[in-house]
């Protein structure tokens, strides 16, 4: 399958996140992709391509407009005001009951476009997260041309990002972009499966009130595990969207391949009933035994399993990167996806 | 007047917070209260009291009770999981779509209860907290058993805290606690103005609905500070209580006396109006021109003159200590305050 890629996803890279109540360093990091790449050229998975430009508007169709220009204008802003030695991070969320209104300035905005402490922006970020949403709208491009599958490899992620708000190291919904995309050329029903180990809840949001898009996600339980104010069992849609959400939560330590499968399974049921015409990856390795913030106990060799079972849905299928830690695995892993895919294809 | 404070208050103190994007040492520290003390006791204010014990039901009745069983609980389940290293702070907020479920791990919790990284729970917070609300009460009491007034040095602050959320060094809202408990004991009407820099969006959340508390506002536009999503001009109360809030937003870097007192007369002007049996002042001296986080240009004498003007309603009046954070000066500028008040009830 074709691989798309652009360098300038390397531009975003953030000094630090807050973990456990400490400055951290960056569990997203530039060298997820690297890895990543590594291992599907070793392993000849396919041709390597460059994305192309798209215009904003195609980002827009999903995003907040005044979201887009907070991303583009941040940046400079902070820079303006506190210099580029720390990255620009939000200090203030609005309260539950808060009033909603922009405000006017930048810590306030960063504060009101996002909804945790994982999401920073610095010099290169805005030309990365604009990278990553390219990649993501070639990929669907090459299932329009009429390939079979491909790979999109995102970086930064994009499945927890909503119409306005960045969080969970997601700026832009990537996925959620390349499926309205999918919807614009001229695909009626469009379906996306969610393996990251963490709900997408970006993704959710997004499609929450739609009939066009089914969202099927499979995670650690949000009751005890991030992004915590979504991703429940009975969350199933809203308005003409009911029915077309699914929420798999999983125990946190004991999901293994055995339960992960079982899971797997019943969204592939969903996704055929719901008879969709392109299915949607959002495809996070963070559901790996040695992943350095999860807790399931999937082994490298299930990915290849995974792969399998997501062919056998017969369906045009779009890989669109998202989380995944263990960066030693990190590779291998997606790779056994990917692969485990284009070989049942034959 | 009478001044009520506790030494527990001195147990909670964080390691940092998080500002400009990187950790700093905290301006909410207790020193604060040390510097306040050490003024009003040199410069004779009176006599000093160790606060009452009151039951925690005194502080449910304006707090929601699983917000003040999270307070109480958050550090024992903190420190079992992650250890005591760090303090226990709020990671993952609560989108804007979020479905208002309280989640059920402890991180999860923290982000649910709280709207900021300037608050933190350490092994002694939850004992400061309690104590704080303790010195709120006890004032009010004073002021219940007859006096015309009394300062209640309360340690942390409360203002910015709302009904089930944290935020700004804020846990418990001292004052709304405060302000409830006069109406218990039989005052109709209260009135609280608060001339802290910063909004106090918690007081004005907590009474948002009610016609029998009065809430006045002087601070920086929340346009360009924080809290940012709440202290607009506009925001004048809702159903019942419409037209018993009262904002003032002022200009952050060229309000100065002159500018500031006009805003103050119109807030005892709508006291006057408002026609209340009790008055309570959220006491905050970070106006001060030389304040590390604010901009107005307040000088060590102008809060003499501030004490005067509020005396001048010849109301019954409680002081609540807020922030204020130019420490070396802050004791001289609070106890400037209460005695330009005391000296000109003679
Ligand atoms: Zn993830
Ligand atoms: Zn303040």
């Amino acid at each position: 399958m074709k691989i798309v890629y652009s360098d300038d996803q390397r531009l975003h890279a953030l000094r630090y996140e807050m973990s456990g109540g400490e400055p951290t360093p960056c569990f997203e990091k530039p060298s997820r992709a690297d890895m990543v790449l590594e291992q599907v050229i070793k392993r000849n998975l396919g041709e390597v391509l460059e994305p192309k430009e798209y215009s904003i508007e195609h980002v827009t169709k999903v995003h907040d407009s005044g979201y887009i220009a907070f991303l583009e204008n941040c940046w400079p802003a902070w820079e303006a005001e506190f210099g580029a030695a720390n990255d620009a991070t939000p200090e203030a969320f609005p309260m539950h009951d808060f009033r909603h209104k922009v405000p006017a300035h930048i810590k306030g905005q960063l504060g009101y476009y996002s909804f945790d402490l994982a999401v920073g922006l610095s010099a290169g970020s805005w030309q990365a997260i604009k990278s990553s949403a390219n990649v993501a709208l070639s990929g669907a491009d090459i299932i329009a041309s009429g390939e079979r599958t491909a790979f999109s490899l995102c970086r930064p992620p994009g499945h927890h990002a909503s119409a306005e708000q960045m969080g969970g190291y997601c700026y832009v919904n990537n996925v959620a972009v390349a499926a309205q995309h999918l919807r614009d050329k001229g695909y009626k029903k469009v379906a996306i499966l969610d393996v990251d180990y963490h709900h997408g809840n970006g993704t959710q949001s997004i499609f929450y009130n739609r009939d066009d898009v089914f969202v099927a996600s499979i995670h650690g339980d949000p009751d005890y595990e991030y992004p915590y104010f979504s991703g429940y069992g009975d969350e199933t849609g809203e308005g003409a969207g009911l029915g077309c959400n699914l929420n798999i939560p999983l125990t946190l330590h004991t999901t293994d391949w055995v339960v992960y499968k079982e899971a797997l399974q019943r969204c592939i049921a969903a996704i055929k009933e719901f008879d969709c015409d392109v299915l949607l990856i959002s495809l996070g390795l963070d559901t790996f035994e040695n992943d350095p913030i999860s807790s399931f106990k999937l082994k490298s060799e299930n990915f290849t399993e995974m792969g399998k079972l997501i062919e056998s849905m017969q369906l045009s299928t779009l890989f669109v990167f998202e989380g995944g830690y263990a960066v030693e695995d990190l590779g291998v892993n997606t790779a056994n996806v990917l692969l485990g895919f284009q070989e049942s294809m034959a």
